[in-house]
């Protein structure tokens, strides 16, 4: 894998970059929608092209407890088997243990639980993330980390940074055995909400040496303020020539305030899921089309939008299906979502390419405020 | 509307006919796939056109309770509401009133009854339901008609094609107050398992006239023999010069011997329905995706089908959706079986057109039955 820096905003921390992989290139800052069991929910890897998604995640928790690895290993990867011809990341798994599992229990070697579907025990070590990231041929793996809720104390959160440390260690080294120069591997910095455990976080991983460096456990239920302030400490400590990477993350407003820190991929499950529950993301605000207002609103969800639902559809037939129950209403949702995700991020691009970031920021602040007063429920 | 017929087998009653709608051509014999609520469970008319699907249904019952007509007319009908370019063929509702509604009540006015959606109370009469297929503006119309159980009694079952046969007279009515030569009308055969109920209300419908026929109250749960001798004996009845369609039906093994018989439309939801529940239909018969020795299997559903499913996905990676109840799997399994349909209806067609039709009933009776000894489970 190979990135480049493009150009440096000279107002602020935002930047464009190239990444390079063997599936194919990603201009940054991306927006990077989720694809958790090797299917962004409800839509085709068709239609995410269409959409202009550059990579997508799947996640190694999910996949390895189904279909499994050896079901995908005879596609030779989670490309051919979900007929996904561009980058994808994997997700290690670790955030999944924590959230879903039952009985997740950590020791030194790895973590061990039960599987949320069946109750069946696993254990999952970082050689064996590596491992089953291997056989699903990610362009991008994740190390396994230890992701620990808000609030935490000092300590708890001190081991879980100390073991993610070690954890990640041990995948550099795991990665090393497979290495075939397909795949990259990131490292995750943990330290929840205490700058200077971020700080050793860091150091410990950029001595190790990672191909991109992503910061996890944010977004997990504290202020945007607190999580902007724990970025903005972060980012700019990490190698400045390798990606960054914020994982889970987020709004709008929270892509906008952390590319201005320096961030260059985000992932979030925020445009797929809110669009089965009839939440619209548009330039002006979000609306939620449950609201009566839409019955006869013969206008698309978003004004000069060029997304396929926008191409065709009036609010009041989207409507009509998603309060119907109609699985089309999922689908239609979804893409003008995941459209507004993606082109966000590529109108953040636009801006830093010709240094006006700060204007983008402040026009974007002003348009999505009008919601509220105009077009939105 | 126009029809005319092409080709009559010289072996059988099949016979491949041409109905010319405002919309557009519909080539007979013809499947109709079933748009309920104004789409087609989970693809969209794009997709439907690009399986050569000819013409869908929406249903009156249903799209005048949600999302009324107010909404549609403000679309001029349900074409472009739904943004299905080519014609429709819109069901009276008769048929969801007595089966989905609660406490309907049946005077000679109409149909009283209680809203499976919030309980509110409607009357249906005939020249209502004419009037909401002229708001729908749906190329073929159905009159209203008591659709009744099976099995029911010999006095019942007369008082349901009575009350029919005027509800029909009435329908042609009110249709002839609307009509501008845009919508078609039709009417619908009642009098249950009884040979010669049916023919007095062929003989009735025929007397009123109508632009095509339908066999109405079939396959509502008597064995198939029967329902084939009832076809069997109403079919030549009907005029020949109009189209001759039988509701809710069927099989493909229906379709085929249905056709000989001298049918030219259906529809039925039992592609899509069981589409979403891993039931695939194919040339060598069903079968059940859930199953696990698809768990590895790389081929497509069926080989050599022409469908956008079968020319990407493999059954495992199908299977693994399903089983993980991910939206896309309705979606591609829906295009799979619709497709299957829709070109056996093609095939019975150009059968018809080389006057082949009896070489083709016995092959795929040959084939279909190739199922249960090799690939279906």
């Amino acid at each position: 894998m190979k990135f480049t820096v493009q150009k440096q905003s000279t107002t602020s921390r935002a930047r464009a970059g190239l990444i390079e992989t063997a599936h194919g290139k990603i201009e940054t800052p991306v927006f990077m929608p989720v694809g958790t069991l090797g299917s962004v929910k409800s839509v085709t890897p068709d239609e995410l092209q269409q959409i202009g998604a550059q990579i997508i995640l799947g996640n190694t928790y999910h996949l390895n407890l189904r279909p499994g690895c050896e079901v995908i290993s005879r596609f030779e990867g989670l490309h051919r088997f979900m007929q996904w011809p561009m980058p994808i990341l994997t997700d290690s798994g670790g955030f999944q243990v924590f959230s879903l599992a039952k009985l997740s229990r950590i020791s030194e070697q790895g973590v061990e639980f039960q599987s949320h579907i069946d109750g069946s025990r696993h254990l999952l070590t970082p050689e064996k993330v590596v491992q089953i990231q291997h056989c699903l041929h990610s362009d991008i793996m994740m190390c396994l980390d230890q992701c620990i809720q808000h609030p935490a104390s000092r300590a708890d959160t001190e081991a879980a940074r100390d073991i993610t440390a070690r954890w990640s260690a041990r995948c550099k080294s795991a990665w090393g055995e497979v290495d075939d120069g397909s795949q990259a591997l990131f490292g995750i910095v943990q330290g929840g909400m205490y700058a200077d455990l971020r700080r050793r976080a860091v150091e410990d991983l950029a001595g190790i040496g990672f191909d991109g460096y992503a910061l996890g456990g944010l977004s997990v239920g504290e202020p945007q303020e607190l999580m902007l302030e724990i970025a903005e400490s972060a980012l700019p400590l990490l190698p400045g020539t390798a990606p960054k990477y914020i994982m889970g993350v987020g709004t709008p407003s929270d892509l906008v305030e952390l590319v201005g820190r320096g961030a260059d991929m985000f992932d979030c499950v925020l445009p797929t899921r809110n669009a089965r529950n009839g939440q619209i993301f548009t330039r002006f605000g979000t609306l939620n089309l449950r609201n009566a207002r839409y019955r006869q609103d013969t206008r698309p969800l978003e004004e000069q939008c060029s997304c396929y639902t926008c191409g065709k559809y009036a609010r009041a037939y989207l409507r009509h299906l998603l309060i119907s129950r109609e699985l089309l209403a999922y689908r239609l949702l979804t893409i003008h979502n995941i459209h507004f995700f993606v082109d966000f991020a590529r109108r953040m691009r636009s801006a830093v390419l010709t240094d006006t970031f700060d204007a983008f920021r402040n026009r974007f602040y002003l348009d999505y405020a009008r919601a509220d007063r105009q077009t939105c429920g």
